[in-house]
């Protein structure tokens, strides 16, 4: 990656305009009238793509320096499909109030804020006092993103085979970060809370499981899903369960997979390694999708990220909200509605009609 | 301003190769061996240019906003003369505490760190903490950038005049970071101590001013300059001085500069409006330089700044020290010494020798 001048410096006259004294005339603009920093510099095309490198891609807590390759990779795609200039920060700190203050400190130079690979469940409480606390866009990826394309997954699927989301029982494999955000996207789109079932390492959650932090991410989920209080592993959770979303990195039994209801799901998006091999989830499942590239369907962040971040700067938004989500998610699934087939419920990660058709429907909805 | 992709992604291919499934092994050669990082991502060849607004060209205080357009034409500058890819950093703080704290958790996302329009005396202390906590390059331009420059020029305007360094008498108008890093270098690089009289808006720094506070810079530089312990304002320094340096910004009256001696030499290199207009200058001066583009002679830091940080980066120096700073400012005198003039004691700023040229001398002095 590199940066790029804009302008062109070969003569004194682009110094001075470029650098002394003609900046300075910028400056002046900018400190009688702080919004004209949008228009007069690249804030209003930037984003920093923000780590600890406390949980990068299946790899874990491998620290900010080992990080960087995957900002780097998220900044080029931001800029290839978004047109949007990013810029990986890889903060050499997991402390929670430490992100917090690097990152409002930093505010002023960008126009939005991408949060990356930061463990649960620190990650909740540092976009939620960012987003509360920052005037710009706010948006940590592992979460949002993936529960925006998963949603715009299940609703072509469902579509593909004639479903209601409020019909659907649906068990998600995972409870960190992608899990929770996961789950509260379905929600909010349609799928009726009760007949979710969320599953961490400890098995299903459930309002009365006795292990919840108060007032923490699972004991909100735990609340409101799993209306039948089914307890115990996973493999109870999937008898005659219509969807499978996996993103838990953990392994899931082929008899399990066996008991699910006719006609399912299975979305199952570890990366490298699908909690269910594709090969098995298609002796079972109507619809398989997962984060690889080399298989039908892949679940991939790039259909969400890049249009929603071109779409919030370019309305000027202070925030990601929840209706800005779900158009991205409808955006999403918009573009291969027409043409809906077992192996193309969502576009690929590469189709540029993706990211305008998102930056569009999140304009409209700010 | 941009960032630019350095690799093409529009294929399935590119995109498991910049992004997941590909990423997870440079992240993992990374995890084994951190040093990787300067090969396998940007990091070896980006600089954070980190401001605080504090101190912007001849502006003030105008905060971090308004400093933005400074910041983004260093960058330009950057790129364009050392193909170095810089990042402007404008942060939401003025506590000195704070951005040590902030920087020194930005530190594995670049391979240096630009200090910018930081203001004294907190610039000394932040430079001198990351300096010392950092194993990146930590450079104030403000200081180093200018006081290299003037060394070059003031090396090349004694050789044209027949002058040795060690002979000048000197005075340098302001005290504030540029004031005092002009002074140092000067010092460093063969003028006598003694011979030097450093004014601030108080007067000339001597060392039993009773008005310092102690250990500061000012107290240290008043202990071993003005050796004639000339008290009073700047008028009586300038009695038969031989080489008058501006980083103040205040103006010096004609009567004053009638007073220097013979073939004497002026560098009022405020910006845009010098110490001293250079056509008063030129009435009594043999040579005269200033800041600005439309006059002969400018003293800009771009003459410095690109080559510096190219050549400690592509040497993979942990700091740059005063061999280095030397060594930056022969070469930039090197340019242009076989062809001197008064009109012409530094090479153009837009001159694309010598960036290169300093980037070698530098390297050279690691």
């Amino acid at each position: 990656m590199a940066v790029a001048s804009t302008v062109p410096l070969t003569s004194r006259e682009d110094l001075s305009l470029a650098y002394t004294p003609g900046v300075a005339q910028v400056c002046e603009a900018i400190a009688a009238d702080p919004a004209l920093t949008r228009e007069l510099t690249w804030v209003g095309h930037t984003v920093a793509v923000v780590t600890d490198g406390s949980a990068v891609l299946g790899l874990g807590n491998i620290g900010p320096r080992a990080a960087m390759p995957v900002m780097e990779g998220k900044a080029v795609l931001f800029k290839q499909f978004g047109g949007v200039d990013a810029v990986p920060v890889c903060l050499d700190t997991q402390d929670t109030e430490q992100i917090i203050a690097v990152v409002k400190a930093l505010a002023p130079s960008f126009g939005g804020i991408n949060l990356e690979d930061i463990a649960a469940p620190r990650c909740f409480e540092i976009e939620r006092r960012l987003d509360a606390e920052l005037p710009i866009p706010v948006f940590h990826d592992d979460q949002h993103g993936t529960a925006i394309v998963v949603l715009a997954a299940l609703r072509n699927a469902a579509r593909l085979l004639g479903r209601d989301l409020g019909d659907l029982r649906v068990v998600v494999s995972g409870a960190g970060a992608a899990g929770i955000a996961v789950t509260k996207m379905l929600i909010a789109g349609g799928v009726d809370a009760g007949r979710v079932i969320v599953c961490d390492s400890k098995g299903t959650l459930y309002a009365e499981r006795p292990d919840f932090a108060p007032g923490s991410e699972k004991a909100g989920l735990a609340a409101i899903t799993n209306a039948g209080r089914v307890a115990n592993g996973i493999e109870a959770a999937l008898v005659g369960a219509d969807v499978l979303i996996g993103v838990s990195g953990g392994q899931i039994a082929e008899s399990a997979v066996a008991a699910m209801a006719p006609n399912s799901m299975i979305f199952a998006l570890a990366n490298p390694t699908p909690e269910v091999p594709p090969a098995i989830a298609g002796k079972y499942a109507a619809v398989v999708a997962t984060g690889r590239s080399d298989f039908p369907n892949q679940i991939n962040n790039v259909l969400a990220f890049p249009g929603i971040f071109r779409g919030a700067l370019d309305a000027g938004a202070q925030r990601i909200t929840e209706a800005m989500k779900l158009a991205a998610a409808d955006a999403i699934a918009g573009i291969v509605a027409g043409d809906l087939r077992a192996d193309q419920i969502v576009p690929s990660p590469l189709d540029p009609r993706v990211a305008p058709a998102v930056a569009a429907a999140v304009i409209a909805a700010t």
